[in-house]
């Protein structure tokens, strides 16, 4: 589990820009359970951070100097600006959003990362067709929330797993979902063959571990295993795989992975649909906020114990 | 494990036969992994076999009598014969071959349900490219000794993986594979990225285990691991899952379960291929024979401890 002990807050001067830099103030960082890998000195789908280097993070700020044709002072961007308060990136590392549209933290939920990981995870690989049983876990959160509003729109029905009554009234209340299995009150895998009588279409697994293992034994034929995360798993020095994994020949079903930067071509056409879906309501977007960038250490250990509902930031800076 | 003291062997008279039916001599019975799976009690792609009931079982035999119109005794036909020497099925459920073409036990093997699943599992669900690296493990094995034949058809490099010199040899040599691992003196991890410097492509699984964990751990970009079987868990209580499967997100592949019945309705376009190779020499098919259905319960359990090379099947007559 990270911990204070792992990070040191430094202070240094903000250097002169190079030609195609941007200066940004940045407003709010993005807590990703995905920052927790990074910080394995291990092989995986990015360089990790190294000891010593500002912990890599996304986020959203103001423009406070250009030296880019493409981007002026007072616009708003979101990029990977790393956990701090200024941060320094050419042009081409970060796009302008609009805050007049959605709240600026909506960029860095279901405007950014987390709903394009919903689009591209269910839609590319999950693969749902209308009246398919959607399950996700982590339903209370950045991404399993996104998941199951398009699986909805989609035609499908959407059961959430998520932990605690709070997490799911709001997963089958404001998010719409049909079901919400609580972990921690409930056998999850009574829980779905309960609420899946027909198996699981599309498991859009966010958590791996046990929960991961239950959504196995619930299959659908040919059912579609998106794995997306496996928060479980993330402090533990070893993961425990699925014991069940022959599920998947038994069902003849997929487990595939998926990072949503592979995606990154195809964002404007999410981008789109998603803003179009959180204008129309559609997709409801809420974002848990935390303030001060002191509060890092604590705010990302939050992901890992389940505090926060819906999308979790920082917020540095009022503008 | 299976033993002696789980069978008895029991003697009754044949029946008449009914409207459609066939009385078939078994010569030869099929050795399968799979069939440790369907004695056990639980729920699977087939129902399980009920104590008391005949050893479920493929089969190569000869039609005694019959009374479909399709089958005149002195037949030769291929279907799931069960554990004995004579059986009642109906016609429906057989289909005839030509041991002039190649021997009949070779319908039991390359030209039969393994040289099938091979057939589909790879090419369907591994969906090799040219150039791309196939690694199958039991690669001395019915299925796997096809899965890399035809990898090398389809313009592939073909790494097995088989425990022992003999039947590493037999891989490379007779087989034509670049490259066998011996599982029981090598590294296969260490050796796996040795043979393969780019990653493996597509792993064609009959193992499970260790060594699904060794090839996850070496998959390239887009890989896809193809579940076929997992033969070193059938005898375990409980299963070890791959802890890390992770890789699958990593890597951005996919792990995808294949049942060979799946496929009946194209069987026809499979044993086409296969029976054009097999004249070729492009597929060379080896069966391991041992005799006398006295010896089912024993010759079954070499499977589980890798005794055999190529096919395993049980002779219980010459004629």
């Amino acid at each position: 589990m990270p911990a204070r002990s792992d990070f040191c807050f430094c202070e240094e001067t903000v250097r002169t820009l190079g030609d195609g830099e941007v200066l940004v103030k940045v407003l709010y960082i993005s807590l990703d359970p995905a920052m927790r890998g990074w910080m394995n000195d291990a092989k995986s789908y990015i360089a990790p951070v190294a000891v010593g280097e500002v912990m890599r993070a996304g986020g959203a700020g103001r423009v406070v100097a250009s030296r880019n044709d493409k981007f002026a002072s007072g616009d708003h961007v979101v990029g990977m600006f790393g956990v701090q308060e200024f941060a320094i990136a050419h042009g081409n590392q970060m796009h302008r959003v609009d805050p007049s549209v959605a709240p600026l933290a909506t960029y860095l939920g279901a405007l950014g990362m987390p709903g394009m990981t919903a689009y591209f995870g269910l839609l590319d690989v999950g693969k749902p067709m209308p009246g398919n049983t959607v399950v996700v876990s982590a339903a209370a959160g950045a991404v399993g929330s996104v998941v199951g509003q398009i699986a909805k729109i989609n035609g499908c029905r959407a059961i959430g797993i998520a932990g605690g009554p709070a997490k799911c009234a709001h997963v089958t209340g404001e998010l719409g979902f049909d079901a919400c299995v609580d972990y921690k009150s409930e056998d999850v895998r009574t829980a779905l063959r309960r609420h899946c009588p027909d198996g699981i279409d599309v498991y859009f697994d966010n958590v791996g571990g046990a929960i991961l293992e239950d959504a196995l034994a619930c299959l659908a034929m040919r059912a579609r295993v998106v794995i997306c995360g496996a928060i479980s798993q993330y402090n533990t020095a070893t993961v425990k795989g699925p014991s069940n994994y022959l599920s998947l020949l038994v069902h003849r079903a997929s487990m595939t992975g998926m990072v949503v930067f592979d995606y990154a071509a195809r964002y404007g056409e999410a981008a789109r649909d998603l803003a179009a879906w959180v204008a129309s309501g559609a997709v409801k977007s809420r974002e848990d906020v935390v303030a001060g960038l002191d509060n890092f250490p604590e705010a990302l250990a939050m992901l890992f114990t389940g505090e926060n509902t819906g999308k979790l930031v920082l917020k540095v800076a009022d503008a």
